[in-house]
């Protein structure tokens, strides 16, 4: 779940990760003010609590455009929901964490919605990891999940770049109901909202193409008017990084943004989509199905392989824990 | 139904109809022999049926690499399934049918499943229609429909043509199932028997982009393997068409015949897919939505369009009429 971009790193990826030279010139710099890197993971005073809430926000190995677009869409988010939200349940040492060797590092931030909210929780993510070959994995996500008094889509973003100049981008409101037997559920939320003008409206640019994640069923969660594509900026030229910027402040930004105001507008905060006692059942069923499914996919066998078996089995149990409450 | 390709027309397809002159040179000249301009509708001798047959089976619009990859298919799939299917039910006059000015044509030949198969029913369809702004537009479909005796994938081959040097193909086996919440399911019929293969060799070509029909209802049912590409040939050459022609025959037709042999040996030929009584309903459920929702993107509004009310009307409540029974 917190590396849910992980799921579309395969073979027929064909993203070659690159060589550390043109890593963000941020990484290395930011190892040492990192939270995890500076306090103990006993530690719980509220002043660590807050500087490992500022640790997450920092986002420390993205590009300039990448990091305002995360820190103004989170923000978004937890102003427009803030009186719903409780506080981070996570342990310190799962909220940032890193490999033995201090090469890998891993923020997450999660808060559930309170007992009178349609928010199940929200999830902020960021793992950045050296590649033994070279070069760096870099994934960021945002993610915001409804609970059962409402059948509205979720709500997922996240990026993974293996270089400065290539990302993955899935952009989306996964649906929460069978799309081919609830045609109005797709009028509602797909075709009257005109999602499918941002991917539109992106795929226009040449250097973005449909992604194809090799994991079926990664696909088959996906609503049909996902943004799920692969931007490339690699004419091998100096301004390639710069091109790659330009895009993630004049073309994601704006559709990132636009998505998360109707997922706000029609979903988090919509009305009239409460769901019968008599259908709830089934709708937890799938959403615990899904879940369960994709955290195998994301965490269960690319966690431990990118901090290690010890930390990576730790930020999984927690998060399962979390889930099973 | 019939023209479940139509669905795929619209505002974004971008595919402007060729000029008459590029037209594909059999078009005029079968028009005098298409056995709806020389018999009459009430006519039901046996050997005016097997005409009609013969009429079906000649896709007299097609270019001959995809004409023998038609009856390739057609034929591959009533031998193999010959003894359980009954004949063809449809009147004559919705069997073969064209305009009242001769300039739109189609065929319709429907196979309905005996009591002892799995089969509902098969069903080849094609339309040709010359268009007021010159170019034809020119549609070829092949699709086959289990039962509620099993929950196995159904079969879908389109070809939706506006010049002889762009088409938009779908290839793909519908689920009959909720993809996500039966993973079991998923891996069974598409992860297993490596479908996404026939997909990503087709996509390897140059001419070959990915395509998003403008309806998104549509989209919601192909799976996640589903070959739903735009072939474009046109780098305004006079070897564009032959490049089309090679396409279909050396990329085209290989991946459509190893589907559909997919589809016989796994879907409609496979053992161990029985359904229980208690779930047969919902499957009947789904599979009745899917089908009167398509049918009414497809054929109520287009059918009227392409072949004037009169006739338009005839083929959809023939259809409709058979859908029923």
């Amino acid at each position: 779940m917190v590396n849910f971009a992980q799921r579309i790193l395969g073979p027929t990826l064909g993203l070659a990760p690159c060589s550390s030279s043109r890593s963000h010139s941020l990484g290395r710099t930011r190892l040492r003010n990192f939270p995890c890197a500076v306090s103990s993971t006993s530690s719980s005073s509220p002043m660590d609590r807050q500087n490992r809430r500022q640790g997450f926000m920092e986002f420390p190995h993205l590009s300039a455009p990448h990091r305002d677009l995360m820190i103004e869409l989170v923000s978004t988010m937890e102003t427009r929901l803030g009186s719903q939200l409780l506080p981070d349940p996570l342990p310190l040492d799962v909220q940032c964490y890193q490999n033995a060797a201090g090469t890998s590092q891993g923020a997450l931030h999660i808060r559930p919605g309170d007992d009178t909210s349609s928010i199940e929780f929200i999830l902020g993510s960021w793992i950045y990891c050296e590649l033994p070959s070279g070069g760096a994995l870099n994934i960021t996500t945002l993610m915001a999940y409804l609970n059962k008094s409402t059948d509205a889509p979720n709500f997922v973003l996240e990026f993974v770049q293996m270089s400065p100049t290539s990302m993955v981008l899935i952009l989306d409101l996964p649906p929460r109901k069978d799309l081919p037997l609830y045609p109005d559920y797709l009028d509602t939320f797909y075709v009257d909202t005109k999602l499918d003008g941002c991917r539109q409206a992106l795929q226009k640019l040449p250097e973005v193409q449909p992604y194809f994640s090799p994991v079926l069923y990664v696909r088959c969660v996906w609503s049909p008017t996902a943004t799920v594509v692969h931007i490339q900026c690699e004419q091998g030229q100096e301004s390639d990084q710069a091109r790659m910027e330009e895009i993630v402040r004049d073309h994601v930004s704006p559709i990132a943004k636009q998505v998360l105001g109707i997922w706000l507008d029609k979903c988090a905060c919509g009305e009239g989509r409460e769901v019968k006692e008599s259908e709830r059942s089934e709708l937890e069923r799938r959403d615990r199905v899904i879940r369960t499914k994709t955290i195998e996919i994301d965490l269960v066998s690319n966690l431990p392989r990118l901090f290690g078996p010890d930390v990576g089995s730790r930020i999984v149990n927690a998060i399962q824990e979390f889930l099973n409450k």
